[in-house]
C-alpha cells in the first residue's frame, strides 16, 4: 500500500514559553509524512526552494519518505512561517508568513503518485487540492484539510473539493464556520451530504472527534505535563491516522477508523514534546504502540455492577 | 446513603439563539439536586426569599429532593441572575447578578444533613464552604466547585478548602489559573498535592476528564443536534456523577469513578436539550441508561488486529 500527501514543506521560526528555533524544518507535509512513515511507505509532494538542501531531504529520508515528486524551484525560497505560543500554548500567534514558492505551486504528480492507493491534500488552495485529487483519482481513501481562510476566500471551491473526498479533516471551529452550523453535529452532517463519509474533527488539546454514517466515536488529548510546541500536531495527527488506514488495506468501517483515530492521537501526542518534528528524530514504532494501550486504558468505561 | 449539596437557589433570565425565559428556577443547588435525585436521596441546603413559592418547591419535592434544610429569608428575594448565549452557545455573557438572600446566606445544616454520606459544596465563597465542611465532616466523599471569581479574590482560603475535600471539579481554565500552570496535569498535580484524591476537570461541549492518583480518563460531551440551554450544564454533571457515587456507598476506586462520570456526562446531555431544569420535568432513569449505554459505544477503541 502507498499514501501520497500534497501540502506545504517550510521553515518554521516558532517562539514557545519553553524556548524557541529560528529555522526548523515544518509545513503539514513534512509533519504529517514523517508521522505516516511509521505505518506505511509514503510520497510527498511539495515545492521546495535553494535553501533546501541535503540535511533536510535526510530527514525524511532517513523515515523512508520517498521525495521524487518535491519539486525544487531554482533560484526560489522555501516558504516561511512565524509564531508564537502564548503561556497558555493553545493560543498561538502568527508573526509572519512569506509564500515564497509555495506562492506559484502547481502540482505535477508522478505516475507513482498518480497510483497511490491513500491520498492527504493538506491545506493548500481548494482548487490546487481539486486537481491533485483528479490527478490520483483511484485513491481511497482521500482526505482533505482546510482552513479558515479557504473557508473565507474560496468556499464554493473548498465545498466542490469536499464532494472529492472520503473524509474530512477540520478544526472544530472550522466545521461550525463552513455552514455557520451552532453545533459540531449539524455541520458535520452537511459535510457529509456533500459526499465524504468519514468527519475528523480535530479540537486541539481536547483531542478529536469522528463522525460517521453510523456513528460517533471521540478520544481525548493525551494529558501531558509539558507541551512544548503544539506546531504541526494536527498533522502528525492526520499522518498516524491515514498512514494507518493505508498499511490496513484502506478499511474504512468504524473499528479500523477507531483505531487510526486512536494511532494519530498516539504519534500526536509524542510530536507536541518537542519543537517542530524533532520527536521524529528518536521516536520508535513500539512507543508509539504502548501509548496506543494508554488510550485504550483511559478511555474504557467499565460496566454497571448488577443491582 | 445520602447525598447533601450547599449552593445557589435561584431565579435565571436566560437568553439563547434558540428562545428565552424570563423567570427559570435554576441555581447551582438546584440542578445538582435535581440531576441526582435519578440515583440517591438528595437534600438541599441553600436561602430563597418570598418570591419562591409552593411551585418552585414542587419541582423539587417532585424528585423526591428534601427541601427541610431550604431557608426561607422574610421579606428577602430570591438570588436571580440573567445571561445570553450567543450563536455559538458555548459562549456566554452574564447581563445581571442579584445576589439579594444569597449575599447574606450563612449555611446552618440540620443533623440529617450533618450526617450525610456525600456533600457537595457548589460554587460558594470558599470560606463557607470550609464552615460547610465542618459541620459535614464525616462525609466521603466531600466534592467541591468554584470558579474564577474566588481564585482572584479569595484565594488562600479557596485553597484551605480543597485541602479539606477529597474531591474538586472545577472548568479546565480555572485549573490553570489556579496555579497559573500551562498544563492541566500540572495543574491537577498541585490540587492533588493539598489533598483531594481526585480532580474532575469540566470541559464544557468537550466533555469532562478525570484524574485520580492511578489514572487518567476523558469523556467527550455527548453529540447533540441542538443545545438549547447549556446552563446548568455543568451543576447536572456534578448531581449525576456523585448521586451515582452515593448510591454505590461512596465507592472512590478509577472504575467507579469512571461510570459515575459516565452518568454525569448522560444526565447532563439532556439538560441542555432544553431550557433550565425543564427536561429534568420528564427525564427518566431509564433514558439515563440508555445513554450511558451509548456513551460506552461511543468511547470504545477496538483491539488491533494481529499483523
Amino acid at each position: 500500500m502507498s499514501l501520497v500527501v500534497v501540502g506545504s514543506i517550510a521553515f518554521d521560526a516558532i517562539k514557545s514559553p519553553f524556548g524557541e528555533r529560528e529555522r526548523a524544518l515544518g509545513g503539514s507535509a513534512v509533519h504529517f509524512s514523517l508521522a505516516a512513515s511509521y505505518f506505511t511507505d509514503v510520497r510527498v509532494v511539495g515545492p521546495v526552494g535553494d535553501d533546501f538542501g541535503d540535511e533536510e531531504y535526510a530527514v525524511l529520508h532517513r523515515h523512508g519518505v520517498n521525495t521524487d515528486d518535491i519539486e525544487h524551484v531554482e533560484g526560489g525560497r522555501t516558504f516561511f512561517w512565524a509564531g508564537e505560543y502564548e503561556w497558555n500554548v493553545n493560543v498561538r500567534h502568527t508573526l509572519d508568513t512569506q509564500l515564497n514558492v509555495f506562492g506559484d505551486f502547481q502540482p505535477k504528480l508522478s505516475d507513482a503518485s498518480k497510483a497511490a492507493d491513500t491520498l492527504f491534500l493538506a491545506n493548500i488552495q481548494p482548487d490546487l487540492q481539486r486537481e491533485v485529487r483528479e490527478q490520483c483519482s483511484g485513491a481511497k481513501p482521500a482526505a482533505l484539510d482546510s482552513m479558515n481562510y479557504w473557508i473565507e476566500n474560496a468556499r464554493d471551491s473548498l465545498l466542490r473539493t469536499i464532494g472529492t473526498v472520503d473524509m474530512v479533516l477540520m478544526n472544530d471551529d472550522e466545521v461550525r464556520m463552513l455552514f455557520e452550523e451552532p453545533t459540531l453535529l449539524k455541520g458535520v452532517r452537511r459535510i457529509m451530504e456533500l459526499g465524504p463519509s468519514a468527519v475528523v474533527v480535530k479540537q486541539g488539546e481536547y483531542g478529536a472527534a469522528l463522525f460517521t454514517e453510523s456513528g460517533f466515536f471521540a478520544l481525548p488529548a493525551y494529558p501531558l505535563e509539558t507541551v512544548l510546541d503544539p506546531t504541526g500536531a494536527g498533522d502528525s495527527f492526520a499522518g498516524g491516522l491515514l498512514g494507518y488506514l493505508d498499511a490496513q488495506g484502506g478499511a474504512d468501517d468504524d473499528a479500523a477508523l477507531r483505531r487510526a483515530m486512536t494511532y494519530g492521537s498516539a504519534v500526536a501526542s509524542y510530536w507536541v514534546e518537542e519543537f517542530g518534528c524533532e520527536r521524529a528524530e528518536r521516536l520508535t514504532r513500539e512507543e508509539i504502540d504502548e501509548r496506543f494501550e494508554a488510550f485504550r486504558r483511559m478511555t474504557t468505561v467499565e460496566g454497571v455492577p448488577a443491582g
